[in-house]
């Protein structure tokens, strides 16, 4: 038979709905992959090449633009970050299910980019309990927590264009969940099935 | 939140490839429930109506017909078999999953009559091992078991109807790959995505 191609998981949400956290379970699995941001930013003390990101120069990195090398990019803070699709299709093709943990807007360039792509909305149960957690991480001001919650729930009015939601209440049933979804989809019957029916088909010899 | 829809899962595929086993399992599940088919057969010792089967006159079968109340139906050694609608429609609005335990040709007419109807296609790893799986029942002489592997191979090559496939294997894998399904699809996006959107926006007041 052959080779299953992988698939694109796209795994957003509003920060602090927990996708960190559901990320990095998918990618206990054997055959996922974490997908690897690209980034004109210096490197940080104990970050690696090729693992936490690729780590180019600005004119490698427009390069990439030109070439139409990103499934999404963009420029936060006079740095530029994007998912590489040479990386991604190398991967998927290889057979491994590639992970990509990113923002909505971010996720919705990836689907336009790569419709295939599968689009899973972390949600959290309620703003309240948002609130509740972005204030429990005490990292972020009052006024900023405001808007992440505004943001959220301006994020939360884009569900439609995904394909997958998860309302986090419970982290395991969340996790147990987004690893359905990478199950069934390993499932779908694709649009070529001559390959599925030809196994059965040689061993009658016809 | 308005109650989500349940799903009908139509679980399909050769004899012998063990979608009766993997039915079993995921009627485990306390929100499932079978369905029920209706027949103009006599009830045998111990079959009880609404649970084995509705049984129902000739004259009341041709009238389910003439409604359209099937989605789909056939006729075997002059007894009527058919999936009643109603009853399907009333569970799924209910919010619980209906699993059908039906050969291919029902399954593709079910598909027809509901388009929503999800197909899985259990497979058998092989002729070989279906074949070995048919002898060690010992209820089928040989030339019935040939006719059964010839209608195998002509039923995978209607795979490319179903949404799902599932390669039966190792039963636990074939059971844990149905349960990953049924969980997915629940996590689905709805066409109708204002019911969600509406939670969180109730809660900001707006």
């Amino acid at each position: 038979m052959s080779r299953r191609k992988g698939k694109l998981f796209v795994i957003s949400g509003p920060s602090g709905a927990g996708k960190g956290t559901i990320c990095a379970e998918l990618l206990k699995e054997e055959n996922a992959r974490f997908s690897v941001s690209m980034t004109t930013r210096a490197p940080r003390e104990g970050e690696i090449e090729g693992k936490d990101y690729y780590f180019v120069t600005r004119e490698e990195f427009v390069a990439n633009i030109e070439r139409e090398n990103f499934l999404e990019y963009a420029e936060v803070f006079e740095n530029m970050y994007g998912t590489p699709k040479d990386v991604i299709m190398r991967m998927l093709n290889k057979g491994r299910n590639m992970i990509l943990d990113i923002d909505v807007q971010g996720a919705l360039q990836v689907k336009s980019a790569m419709p295939e792509a599968i689009l899973i909305f972390i949600l959290p149960p309620s703003l309240a309990e948002l609130r509740k957690r972005l204030e429990g991480r005490k990292t972020d001001k009052q006024d900023v927590i405001e808007k992440r919650l505004d943001k959220a729930l301006n994020e939360i009015k884009l569900i439609g264009e995904y394909d997958y939601y998860i309302i986090n209440d419970d982290i395991e049933t969340a996790i147990e969940k987004a690893r359905s979804i990478v199950s069934a989809e390993s499932c779908k019957v694709p649009d070529k099935v001559k390959p599925i029916i030809k196994i059965y088909e040689n061993e009658k010899g016809e």
